[in-house]
């Protein structure tokens, strides 16, 4: 601890990277940021941007980038993601940025941030564009994780041929997770397919009764495959979840 | 209305049947039994013998057969079928009486009824044992307003072959009953496979969350496809509804 | 499929068209558009407006127009209406165009489309203007799929003498829509009337407990009679049944 | 209250007697019963049977009788029925004995009791036989209040006709109260036709989604006419309330 | 029949009254006013504001006043008041216009207008201002229909001394309305204490669990006392149900 | 610790009782008992007698007695109690055993026991018998962590009076614990009356529409006054929480 | 009584302070201020502001300065804290003045203002800012009911660290309001942990099913320790219950 | 097939045995055995013995015996449980019998059965006994599909103590499955502890509002941290979901 105030003391560690090396996370007026999650939990912190001020966005994406060299964040409007990049271009003009805009996530790298990467493969299967949103998360935390990630598209219940298309491809992966708004079949009928584990992502889609995801929700808790699943359209959860397997995996692959 | 009482007076008609020929229903002290219902509305009426006494039962076979020479009952356990069967027997025991167990519904012909035939075709397709209540009682409706009914069974969206291996007799039907219980996913399946009109009938099986059915029929309101739905195991109604359409069908066939 | 490449090569297809044959659907930025749903299923693909950009509203149009020379669009707001007939009238100043303000639909009809035409009649009853959107998009979908369509309006249960006028037109038809908010008693009352299969659409009014649809969608489900039933405000899924019925009605009146 | 403690020390009057002219009730090892409710709030105390034990439910007896020269029970199962008959002819051999087995009802009235008479009519209108407890519940308590009570059943919104028949019947009365299970639709119905206040009572048959009785009482609240409701199977409810209506219109016709 | 259409020819009566007294009610681009209400079911028809634009609201007022020389509007705000008084000075210069700002009503009445009076008397109760706009709403329904009104407010569960206070009032009325949000514990604790007959009339304040007024209607509904309810802030039904009781209890002074 | 086992091997000491000072709590096949429940959290461990067998429950009075010198049971049935009585007075036949039928609580003080007596009151108020069982279990937690315990019975919000006597009582207490079914209106009644902290505790009374305590719950919740809630029938939750304050201020007083 | 309108007429009490006096309230054209709730029910009256216009806003704050010389307001949102600041640095300038703009309360003292002081302390445990409104508005009402409140932020059960290092604070403290949203398992983890009385406050965080506050109230509900609970968001409602404790305590000291 | 059909001939294949090899299923009046599920989606069929007679259970069982060397039953009662082992004692004399009473499972391998082993360990973590089917259940898959399955019981979040000595063998693992009733809060404090997957497997234990698992399963889907989640009591389900990724965790350690 010695060290670290010295440090503090000679200018060289910032009293943010300092508060979060003892601490384990940053506290400023725009919240906490949990800066030691990741070693602890093996899961990132992210910053969910929706109802923040860009004030409070930037606070927290800079508390980020001091201590951890990254910053992903989730659920960010279009024109927010405008402003973000802006600030982000001022003040690390030397970080790569990454804005995924159908997905709502911004995920900055600074230079010296060495990407972890993992020996295991993670598909994110959706059935349409409304699944954009919490599909998009999940496969950002993955990746984020060090997963390799892949997307596949435009696979619904209703229309089984192009499902049988693409199975090949859902079976060559490690870990699926698959979206699914409204009656929220795609998991089961895929689960019946492949032995792959896949991880349910009901998302808020559908109207009137049950509507909202309640019914994709409930359709994969009773569903007779093997399926786990997450909280309607928590993508950052399908996406944590499938990275810890990918660890796992990983591991068992370097050992 | 004077003949009627004059038959009456004579003795050739029974008091029962002048009430139901004048008034449209018969009523005793097992309840009352809707003797014009299938004249007005299409569907003929059925004794649900669920939490009926047996001599309520009984009472009201009498009048069914007194009134329309026919009797359908549904929702009959084991031993109160057995019962019955005596007391048929007894009583009716020229009448041609069909038992079906596992769906727990009996059927009773007089010699003197003569049995709708339409020029239609239901099928009646269920993904496993568990849906046979609720199908049988389906099925059963669907005949005798006349219907030639198809039973297809085995048919789960968890072993898509099989489901696959039906679809030639599927497609040749002219209306589809689909029976799920848990996540309900079959029928959504289906209409995106046949274009022929479905009814989802919902089943009461699942535990936990949304379970009893409330899952299936959620998911069946919420399909993507056109599907039309009834109450969670209310194969009567799904039954007298392809009925129904059967009888348009069979019109539209003749003319 | 070397002929459609061979066409498209020669410019004579478009590569939407090509897609569109080959795989059935087309993707673009503004999501996807099933241009083979009315072969597969029987019912057409619609563009629901409600949540989309001006932009991607009228990229799905194109797709629609490109591939099948029609475009149904539903839940189309009023300023959004004059929009997409702007734009309508600009590209397809040759198309017929038909907006219905009061359902929320815009239907599209290119000269060379063939619109289908069925001999099989579907009425849409309704108790109010309250009613009028998830009615419309049924009326709407079920005349695009041939059946001949009419409306009957302001037939509600607290005033029995106009809902007996209506009988005779009501006992007319092939299939009925009943569309029926707050306590939706109109199917049941009606369907104890007719003989006519009844498919009941429980609209999003009322308010308090088991508002905004609840008590009427389980009011339906509870029915005595044998009616069938669509999701809250699903007018789409309710034209669609009745138009798969009208098909198999007009299958047997050709034969 | 001397002159009570005196009469009971001379012992003419009772030490319950005393305790309910004191207190306003009695307590005893079964429960406390209120014996001035029908002064302070016009409604008399009632002993709901189901759970209670027989030797619990003569003890309550005693107390009501012994207090109000009345006792009124209500969801008495047949054999608990025949129990209680028992214990009254013994105990009681004066009084006179009103058990409606439909109902679930027992009435007993001493020699001395002056049973009150309102110049006010109320009727219970029933769509079947499933209804016949609460409806039964709600008659009794009416007319234990004194109302001239009519019973007038087999008026469902399925047979059209024979609701019309009813209808001048209906109309003659003061008050209505109208029983319903399922849809619950059969109170808007009748409110659309009559112009007497109606009082709806959702009975607990249905079953499936929103059944017990649930989808009727949201149909009843969501009704577009003048209803009031009480809780599911309140007979008691219902029967009290039409009571107070009465009374109100009993005086106002004596003055 | 002829007279009125001879009546029409000549001028003497508009072809919108015509068809009210023909056919019962109006139908024009704003919807349907129901002109006949009052005289079918004794409950005026009344104009809901809320969701209307300012034309459909005066085409109705115009149609209501037509056909019935009053107009009675609900849940208007207070722009829209000030737009509809303007209309009312401009179109109606000598009619009555009462605008009760509080409650969201507003009242017309022409010279012609010849205002019911029944010799009953009711009175809402409230709690505090939040219930103003249901309680407002019932007071005026019942006072259309010709009773006399009281209104009581600040009467709450929580300060009991003036709930006391109040009682000597609430026992000289004939029907009580009591309004009450949150836990609606008010029209149990009064019904305690009188023998009028109560509606209890949950409102939708409360937040969190069973807030918007659900915990007060199942409060109301458990209630141990004989209570009729309404649904969750229906002033209208509450006034119209305590209206056509004072109609049954003048035509018994009158008697 | 080497104390603790020389004292098993000694023979002093029981493994069972050793297990319990080491580990905290006894691990059996009937279940755990957590013997340090109380020295950690201030509330005693209690065994639920509802769905054991009698072995499981007498297995777990042993490990109770063996470790703490008392046992603490609750929902125990009649009968069980006589069994439980029996097994007590073998095996401890100088303990003190308290039974309370009505509330379904037994207490066993073996000679060694040193009940804790805190100078701090905790009155159990309750509007009728149905709330026995759980205000009964509260009493008794409350009493075995040594608060000084009244129970207040047949205080209901439907005779005031009587809560009006009451009042005094109620206001000598240092914390009320107020038991109440269906609508619950109780504790938000007193609170308004009292300054005391009140601890609200919903019972499963009630039928119909949210019966079972959602009524009573949500009526607690919804309070306009300083009420806190325990879970429905949750009467060793409310005792503890008493007891819990109750030792605050005992200690205040101490001090 | 006398006295206080002499007063009024010499003019050294204002009619308000009069009214509140003798009547117990203050009623204006914004809503009743219950000045003597405090001394009633030893919780003081606040004003919401959320959902009130400005000048209702300073109606209540005026009413409430007037006669009990202190204003306490919750939920005031950024810009009508402003407003609020200028309206009384104009009306009340030596008036001390408090805004707490995460919590959204203002508090305002005038130099009258003698504020309760009491030997009892509360603790507000936080997990994060969005728990800041509830938290805060609890720990205002604690304080100004005069107890000793500390505020404990950023303890998760997410980083078990944190929490115990807190634990010797949470130890110190009379009573605990643990607030919570999401899962709400705050509480329950630290009841284990200490064996002072906690309230559980869940609040409105989380998405999806059970989101909103749902699962946090229903997990504090269904805790294994002797927590009690307060509706979702009820931050005033905690506070008082806490500071009503507190004064048991002060009281107990004192003595 | 062929051979098949010629070793049926021969007497050397079982006519059960050829039909799961051409079909992949058995069909029998007990109903219908997936034989092939294992090799098509890597979970083994299990057999639910709750709700089937022991005639059905045994017919199932030799379905499962003759197919696949193997049987899996759930939810075995004390009493089926011995009837099955006497079946089993007669028939299969060879066979390895497992019975776990506590989970309610039964395993049959037959001489012949070659068990699966993967090299990858799951951990089934519970708080009490009362989580003993489910998470028995969870862990009998697991073992079956080839993991090796440790078993931590009595770790809950109210003795933190016994929790934190748990840790080092919770990080052992490759996958937690943690099973929790009540208020289920112990896989999100887990999973603040650990960076092993995590499967949360909600308990139906718990009473009143929200109880039988709601409150613990959407606990579990508001978590924090990363978990998934499987329906209440879904042991199977979560034991195969582990299973499957124990399998590629080995595929991986085999690679």
């Amino acid at each position: 601890m010695r060290d670290i105030l010295e440090a503090v003391a000679e200018g060289t560690v910032t009293p943010e990277v300092a508060e979060a090396t003892l601490r384990g996370y940053v506290t400023n007026e725009a919240g906490r940021f949990d800066a030691t999650r990741c070693q602890r939990s093996g899961v990132p912190e992210a910053i969910l941007a929706d109802g923040k001020t860009l004030s409070e966005i930037t606070t927290l994406i800079d508390a980020s980038i001091e201590t951890t060299d990254r910053a992903i964040l989730t659920r960010v409007g279009a024109e927010t993601a405008t402003d973000i990049r802006e600030h982000l271009a001022e003040t690390y003009p030397a970080a790569a940025i990454d804005v995924d805009e159908r997905a709502g996530t911004v995920v900055v790298h600074t230079q010296q941030f060495e990407p972890p990467s993992l020996d295991a493969s993670v598909a994110v299967v959706t059935a349409g564009t409304s699944d954009a949103v919490p599909a998009g998360e999940a496969g950002t935390i993955a990746a984020e994780m060090g997963a390799s990630v892949e997307r596949i598209h435009d696979v619904g219940v209703a229309s089984l041929d192009r499902l049988l298309d693409q199975l090949p491809r859902c079976r060559d992966q490690d870990i699926l997770i698959v979206a699914a708004g409204r009656e929220g079949a795609l998991p089961t009928v895929l689960a019946g397919l492949v032995d792959v584990p896949i991880i349910g992502l009901p998302v808020s889609t559908g109207y009137g009764h049950a509507g909202d995801g309640e019914a994709a929700l409930s359709g994969m808790l009773q569903s007779c495959t093997a399926l786990s699943v997450v909280n309607i359209d928590a993508g950052f959860t399908a996406g944590a979840q499938a990275g810890l397997i990918a660890r796992q995996l990983d591991a068992a692959r370097q050992s």
